[in-house]
């Protein structure tokens, strides 16, 4: 009978949540602080919860065999210090469709110009004037795993033109064009929208820099949706600044919550969220481990397993 | 070999996307005001332009047969004094696109709290509160011709839930259930959305009124894209005072340009934008005109052919 600890917030929501799907076997042990779960048995053989609280918690569990992040991002966890005897698995799949509402909302906002026409309203001024489109535009994605899949099919309904960067995989139909390793510059020439839905690892650090964002036209916008560390941030600084781009959208940063003296507060052109551009909605995610616990308990391959070495 | 007269603001455009197209035996007028077609030649078979400049011109010409009009709405030829012994057509299907990227943008500004996200950058404040999503809502289309079915669509494509009211018709697979006839109030009651794309035309005349909006949850957004007769702008504005729903995105109005004097420019919780939901792109309408001429020489039926007696 495996015992699961989950660590997160949420975890009474989730107790319940899993506890609703009737599942064989398992002893259920919530705990919504890394104290609270190092006061409970040691014996856990499943861990679900969220990196940041369960890298605290993984050295003390003799047995431990599986951990599956409440998170898509599992840097919290990657770190070569730390144990991995363990099988991690991330959480993917669930964020495709939140992500897109995040981008297109963000992209339609830019192209109708929402900001402005609100301004003639508060000026009582009739503008009659036109806006952009999507339609017709090329929308250039920084990784096409199953997020930046989700992006192309949105951007193929909306009848977009798109380009996948990745490091190998040609797997989205979606995706009109594929470019790969030493095409990045190739790849930007002429977007209207670059997209990062990239992953914080090693060969991720900083691929939007100087010469990227100098390869996209003045009319481009950067999105970024993915980790902060794929930006060079006073690279984009510079950019919007010098108007090399025209503007950029950025939900993650190198540190979070974001420094109060940053340059960002105020750059041109620049809009804001601050990592909310997908929320793991607690139903998906329990629904995800339950997938997976299924899997786990008929000894097959687990959905969604992370690579240690490649960090996704 | 029929003789066209193009009377548009953009004459000279479409003269140019005609020719282009090496249409047979057609001549072609490009006239951009009213007074300059009158000084035309008055033999023309064609009309091939704005319904309001159109109005003033079709009396005079003895030889008409057909009229393609620019715009999708053509109230201003179907007033019964005018004549009616000519095939009339509108612009229809190429709308659609446009007029989802308008609804949807506005509905994610919505849901993601774009205006509200600036405020807390502006104010350096890290605003990490989850927002809404389109996702598991439902919208209700009032009307479900061309534009009302890529509207149905593209809420399907966000897994959403759709509902839609037409007079009889259920030709959209997109739309999940259809209401008719007396069921309108039915058809509102749990709406998160509300959307007309309904023409002007004495069945549709305040369809929005107040009982339809009292219908309505508070939670509900009414966006209005189709015509401004179809809406009792005093029973929104008094919705809206009084939070009976929660906000409203208007496109058309009853009176346009909207007179500085009225009281929608103030109100609380509405956005609008100055009848620029849809532009007609001359490139889509003057494909529109090829393919309908093609027919017309080859004694088929024309597309998008206008019932004067329905109104559209």
């Amino acid at each position: 009978m495996p015992k699961l600890l989950i660590l997160s917030r949420q975890a009474e929501e989730y107790q319940h949540l899993l506890e609703s799907a009737d599942l064989p076997e398992i002893q259920i042990f919530p705990a919504t602080e890394v104290v609270k779960a190092k006061a409970l048995d040691p014996d856990f053989e499943i861990v679900f919860g969220e990196p940041r609280l369960m890298r605290e918690v993984l050295p003390g569990l003799p047995r431990l065999r599986w951990v599956q992040s409440m998170y898509a991002g599992v840097e919290h966890l990657l770190d070569p210090a730390l144990r991995r005897d363990y099988m991690l698995t991330n959480a993917r799949g669930v964020f495709g469709t939140l992500m897109s509402e995040y981008v297109f909302g963000y992209l339609l906002n830019h192209e109708r110009r929402i900001f402005e026409r609100r301004q003639a309203q508060q000026e009582h001024r009739w503008d009659g004037s036109t806006t952009g489109m999507l339609r017709g535009k090329t929308i250039g994605l920084l990784g096409v795993g199953s997020i930046g899949a989700h992006l192309a099919r949105t951007a193929d309904f909306f009848e977009m033109t798109v380009r996948g960067y990745t490091r190998s995989s040609e797997s989205c139909p979606a995706v009109d064009v594929y470019f790969h390793g030493g095409r990045l510059l190739d790849f930007a020439n002429g977007l209207d929208y670059l997209v990062s839905v990239l992953p914080n690892t090693s060969g991720t650090r900083h691929i939007v820099d100087a010469a990227l964002l100098e390869a996209l036209p003045p009319r481009a916008v950067f999105v970024n949706v993915g980790r902060g560390s794929a930006l060079d941030e006073s690279a984009l600084i510079h950019a919007l600044e010098t108007k090399r781009i025209a503007a950029a959208v950025l939900d993650v940063f190198e540190q979070e919550p974001l420094p109060k003296d940053h340059p960002f507060w105020e750059a041109p052109n620049l809009l804001m969220t601050f990592h909310t551009s997908a929320p793991s909605l607690t139903a998906d995610i329990a629904g995800l481990f339950i997938e997976n616990y299924r899997l786990y308990l008929n000894r097959k391959e687990l959905l969604h397993r992370v690579d240690f070495g490649r960090g996704y």
